[in-house]
């Protein structure tokens, strides 16, 4: 089976640029597009699944806390009604954007200290998948993936809300399956070599962990980044190697 | 065939609240809700479309600039590529948020100067237009019915979309079917009788003009407000006396 | 010496209106402006600065979190340095338009959230203390009173900062000098004898706490709320009660 | 009378980041900061005045409609008291932060559309220099020169508000003082040779028209841009010419 490369795309706002949508889009399959509260704006959105249409990229929804000068970074609290509204909010704007070019939304992944919540609250996570089982529209919802994604299967399983999971290949893991956190040395891999090892052992479905253990990590999808030279070089080699793998296979 | 009721409902904000919803719910049968950009917000949307379906309600959306300062009243120069992506933003997100409580939004009246604009300006009425015909809701489009709307009618045929034409059962109409400024005299009935006598024209199809003539005017719908006891008292002698007549045929 | 009412005031924004300044404002001596980031615009705030000076009331910079849909209760979380520009930022915008009614800011009381971050985080409150000791104005600033108040003192005097203490008429102090919370029983006095009660304790210096113990509270202002009928009816009397002790001594 | 370099400061917003504030300021005098309502933020809004303070530059404020969207380049309808308001509240708060960094806002220059309403409108122009006059800190008022600003100074001396004129050196004026639109062939000088030889004769008082006439220009500073390596290359000449004329005087 195909793993796929997601990326956050549309972060622009009014004349404020942001990132390299331009260069990314057409090397990544997943495009997380901004709905307007962290991020971004109708014209932008317009202009971003119109780009990823053009490049055969599928357009997910990635909508954020309503907190432009945080950028979506900050944790605000909410209630699990506020994040249903907040959610069905911006995914419904965005899908019916992405109406006027053809597609459709197929897939929800938060943003920023909203995705933390989701995945660290149980009740936060139930209000996202209900608010995705409420949609027409059928979204699938995008959770990283952990040595443990037990709880959240079992929840979106009763609502019918296929799940997506995502990895990283650049972060380390350690042996619960959480993420090293980005204080800690070796947290994240600034060698190519060993982000492209941590993919192909990604597509084995396990991995080496910071501590030299095997893990087992379902992962759907990769999550790149496109922020600056390095990060579009190394999309582009990671690419090449799906690419060279799906061939062969 | 019936005439309709339609009033603006859900403009409160955050902790600011506005209008008498709770009242004037019961006795209309569209309901124009505010969709976050002019005035709401997600949950105040949701809190909304419940009671509407509650009380058998349809849901339109109720797009506007995005200017909660001037309340969406303010003219803010557009492009037809600014309009276009506004109004679906603004209908797509009302519409999962119904999906939330079981409903569809059943079309679009837009808001104070985005109103204006769309009546004054065909590069604006067919952006709206369009917006609408690629949604897969299909919604209507709610306009002022004047003496004659013979080019609205023309482009909304040609994109497919239903128009649904309001009338004031509390303006005087000037010959040429447009309403008497808001400045002159006489431009506004205070008087109940006079206006129960103008809802009853309406539904006859031709009014009196305020020079003393005959007017023809196709209102599906007729536009009603509820800011104070007096309007509200209004809407429902309007509410009763529709209901009369309509079982009386 | 005199003890003084403060209360929240222009708290509307654009359309909205919030609260009852018009019958309130005259009964009260210190009003706690919005600066335009919880609540108010510079419209507003400008009739409000000038309502005050009609009424003879002092005029206090009531600075929030940049949170309108949450109005500045939610906690956000914000480093030193963004309290400081937070802070400066609000209170020099309404002493601008202060200047354009012949009266200055004379002190600052945060608000909701920012309030609550500032008597708990020592650090939040340096932040705000360095603020105030920026600005040419040399305001005030306005915090609770609690049974102490030993750290807040110090952190204000080296930054030669004023205090001026609040507290409650209407609210039950515990022991230890804080508020009794308000999901507990009696945490809020319903019973305007008690209310007047506590005023007069307040004014000698010394209430009686929750469990029936004395405890010694420096008051120079008490905090009303003008919400609702009874909760003017309210400052009516205290206003009065304080008047009449004024006049006695 | 030494001629200064203005440059637009200070408009970046949140995590979006606009400008090459880095590179321009040293080769600058005066830095018209933004304010907030249309790009900027109070912790950006401290970092731009401490960066000026460091570089010697003067501190200006830059005002605009409240309009992130549309950068403030959009007109809004403004009342003369919305306007009063508008700008006091922007550089009251501006005016706030300089005073953490040791400095003061020492004159406004309007942004965009405001810019633009208030050379084209007398009304909108006499709110703003009554908006200045209010303040203690006595801020001059940055305006175009024209042919003819004889209406402007008038209006300024009544209030005892000085003007700072401005001049562009790369565009073309016609015989009327106005600016040649942009639409226009030859409307924007591209050639440094020929902007060096516009700062020459604007130091002289008197340029040459597009219709190749003379045309007396009072030129207090001349704005210039920092917004690609070309318009920053240019700054440093224009900055070195005006060097080497002030030396040799």
């Amino acid at each position: 089976k195909a793993v796929k490369l997601n990326c956050d795309m549309g972060e622009s706002f009014g004349s404020w640029q942001m990132g390299n949508d331009e260069v990314v889009m057409p090397w990544i399959d997943m495009a997380n597009i901004a709905c307007g509260f962290h991020a971004s704006d109708p014209d932008i959105m317009s202009d971003t699944v119109k780009h990823a249409v053009g490049c055969g990229v599928t357009v997910g929804a990635h909508p954020g806390y309503n907190d432009k000068m945080g950028f979506g970074r900050r944790p605000i609290p909410h209630s699990s009604d506020n994040i249903k509204h907040l959610v069905a909010y911006q995914v419904g704007a965005l899908d019916a954007i992405c109406q006027q070019h053809g597609t459709r939304v197929k897939y929800i992944k938060p943003h920023g200290a909203l995705y933390h919540e989701m995945m660290n609250n149980p009740d936060v996570f139930e209000a996202i998948v209900i608010a995705a089982a409420n949609m027409d529209i059928k979204p699938a919802l995008m959770i990283q993936a952990m040595g443990n994604n037990e709880q959240h299967q079992k929840t979106a399983d009763r609502y019918l809300v296929p799940l997506i999971y995502e990895a990283y290949a650049d972060r380390a893991y350690d042996d619960s399956g959480l993420l090293v956190s980005r204080s800690e040395p070796g947290a994240v891999h600034q060698d190519s070599a060993m982000i492209l090892q941590q993919v192909e052992d990604l597509l084995s479905g396990e991995i080496k962990t910071a501590q030299g253990n095997r893990l087992k990590l379902k992962a759907d999808t990769l999550c790149v980044h496109g922020d600056n030279p390095e990060s579009i070089a190394l999309i582009k080699k990671v690419h090449q190697l799906l690419r060279s793998i799906d061939s062969s296979s």
